[in-house]
């Protein structure tokens, strides 16, 4: 029997998230981002699929690095404007039973108190279904609208993280014991105030004395999600994520990079996603016309404008064949060279331009159904990982069609659940709702 | 005809709000505040009887002055434990179509740039719906959890809360004009560049420069709403606010502060909501079993617990009949001023538990709905108010009683819409989705 395949869709709250230009297709509804049924309508539909996860990527600054400005963000809508993703959440949630929810949140600039808070306070109301992914930004647009000049150096950010980690387990994990919360009418007691106490912390960066505002919800932590690649991140990831996301890229290198992160964190488990697109049909023919048609509307300044700022390079200022690299950040370093090894060891703009073009830095799976589900078995076991992060393609036909034409030919393989674990997200995956030793979290917990 | 009365129910995303002790009550529901459903229901119900809006209050510490711990503020469930009202507000949202949120956020210890963002989105899922109750901030504990020793001064506060308005008008009316979105997908446009311009803030306590990360909302600006009553907050609130809340107490009084507000804000409009309990019934005489039946459930330790956070006066230091005053901060001493008047000049332990058990710092209105619908229209005259913030009693039945028994009474003397106006929760109230001159916000506007 094949491993099960783990599944989550990859979305943003943003008219253009990966696939730049789609939203110009006639049947494509991506510009009704700001409407709430558009999100309700969309958790619907995966959990048809019974999909793992919605996963929301964010961003708190602009794309302004190709041609140092702006305004080809601006004009192909490349993730501007652009949602809080915490607040879609609920009303998703209330749309569905067993769907997951992750949201990105970068750390650098949000108070761990209040972070608290609303991440226990999304798992409350989802039932314990919100995942957090953990990121530490890398754009000095969204440094300059917080007030400071540019960002923190990149391993500097992932010192402040590791400390703010500590911060927030301190809150979710350790003030609130877990039979704190009584409730007991008649005698007029909610909580034992035996069982609750300040969370301390004195540290570098931060200082905090507080009980935490909300008892513990289904999962305490939320499912801890991460996508680093760089020597520091991995190195974070290995402390406290529970699934990473890795880029797509030929499976061997995939493969090499899945193993160093299951050594470094050295026994506890982790579940590997690759980012992944898909274009499917009823036939492979279908699929290859989907394809050339989705192709006509992809945007190619939207793709330049969106990978220059990933890679803090201005592509406006390299021919289709020169070679290019050499950026400031360690993250982006690590994004460029994960580009350079799938372009076969020299990245140009034309190489950037084609796999960006309706890709997740790599081609599109193309196929029927059969197809498609052969291939993501296929790519699992070949690049040792448990799943994919599906990135949208036109919104919502893409998903429907996956849900409708490639589902039933992952589950008549073995490769895909028939219908979901029971409880929160954590247990569906991993087969208890708490994080256990040796998680750092399990450390922080109140002994009572 | 007489005047059109306006009515918010205020509530709390936790177990005792202000009545304390009501969750002990066999029919309460409060301990429900973490489920999606109860807040989906008690949003239905309040479009059921045409609210306005439904207020939710918040509070980023806890009750920790009675008696120097938070042990009653835990036993009695006093405010704590409390989730992030705004992740609720999409899902109260997609359950309702005319319903305005407003939520309380302290401004002292949120972001400008992502506070910014996170209204602007709920402004758009909700279609316009959304309001901002300013504060900021009353409590140590508060200070203590973001890592500093104890608040800022009052009048620092606001100080800062002036810049901070500024900061967030630049980016909600000032960054996008209003033809900036073009959606256009033949050309491939979706926002014109040209009409898109970052907001530039170098000021005291804040530095920014940066594109609002969304397009405009319905309102653009929430619907501001303001509490303060102190002299500093008075003049913030005849700047910024657009309705202001006032605590209970006598007519008179009421009314001499509605005047004050109405005319530092020379000409302006003000909507003025003064808070109320209310218990009915069928007949007077139920509503008075009703209250007597609730009253057995109130806790006076919760009462006391709350009061004593409220005022800085820990009321475990004081006997039942002993004069009681002095604090140190002046938003505190302008709580303790009004309760001192509302108590007939001496404030006492006994006066306060008598007044806030079940009381909004003044007796509970008790009657039958046309007895309540007289007394309410009574006293928007008499106060010279424009409607109510009504605090939740048992939940949901003091509501429901409410919109099935007080409302139609309000509607048969005409003193209640039979319908909702169209249009964002500005518009409904004002007649205008947007603000307008002299308000301070609509000289940020984008002149594009």
């Amino acid at each position: 029997m094949p491993r099960q395949i783990r599944l989550n869709a990859f979305d943003m709250a943003c008219v253009g998230h990966i696939q730049q230009g789609l939203w110009t297709h006639p049947r494509d509804r991506s510009t009704d981002y700001h409407r709430i049924e558009h999100w309700t309508g969309l958790a619907r539909t995966l959990e048809r699929g019974l999909f793992d996860g919605l996963f929301l990527a964010d961003v708190m600054g602009i794309y302004d690095v190709f041609g140092g400005s702006p305004d080809a963000a601006l004009r192909g809508a490349v993730q501007v404007p652009l949602l809080d993703p915490a607040v879609l959440v609920p009303a998703m949630a209330a749309a569905t039973t067993d769907l997951g929810f992750g949201i990105t949140c970068n750390l650098a600039y949000e108070q761990p108190f209040l972070f608290a808070r609303r991440m226990s306070s999304l798992d409350h109301l989802t039932g314990g279904r919100v995942g957090w992914n953990i990121v530490t930004g890398y754009l000095d647009s969204a440094a300059r609208a917080m007030g400071f000049d540019r960002q923190m150096a990149h391993d500097d950010r992932y010192d402040l993280a590791d400390e703010y980690m500590e911060v927030v387990y301190a809150l979710w994990e350790g003030s609130w014991a877990d039979g704190a919360v009584r409730a007991d009418r008649a005698g007029g007691l909610y909580a034992d105030p035996a069982l609750v106490r300040p969370a301390r912390h004195h540290g570098r960066q931060f200082r905090m004395e507080a009980i935490h505002l909300c008892e513990p919800s289904p999962q305490r932590t939320p499912l801890l999600f991460q996508a680093g690649a760089s020597e520091r991140g991995r190195r974070f990831a290995a402390t406290h994520a529970e699934c990473v996301f890795v880029n797509g890229g030929p499976a061997p290198a995939v493969a090499a990079l899945a193993a160093d992160l299951r050594a470094r964190a050295a026994g506890r488990p982790l579940q590997i996603l690759m980012g992944a697109t898909v274009v499917t049909g009823r036939t492979e023919a279908e699929a290859r016309d989907r394809l050339e048609d989705y192709r006509r509307h992809a945007s190619v300044e939207g793709a330049l404008a969106h990978a220059s700022a990933s890679l803090g390079i201005d592509f406006a200022r390299f021919g289709m064949d020169e070679p290019v690299g050499g950026a400031e950040s360690q993250a982006i370093q690590s994004n460029i060279a994960g580009l350079q090894r799938a372009a076969g060891g020299v990245l140009t703009k034309r190489w950037l331009i084609d796999s960006f073009i309706l890709g997740s830095r790599q081609k599109p799976l193309v196929g029927s159904g059969a197809q498609i589900a052969e291939a993501l078995i296929g790519l699992t076991e070949a690049a040792d990982i448990d799943g994919f992060n599906l990135s949208r393609t036109v919104m919502p036909e893409g998903l429907e069609d996956f849900v409708d034409l490639v589902v039933p030919e992952l589950q008549a393989r073995g490769a895909f659940k028939t219908e979901y674990a029971p409880g929160p997200w954590r247990q569906k995956l991993f087969g208890a709702p708490r994080l256990l030793a040796p998680h750092p979290a399990a450390a922080a917990r109140h002994p009572g």
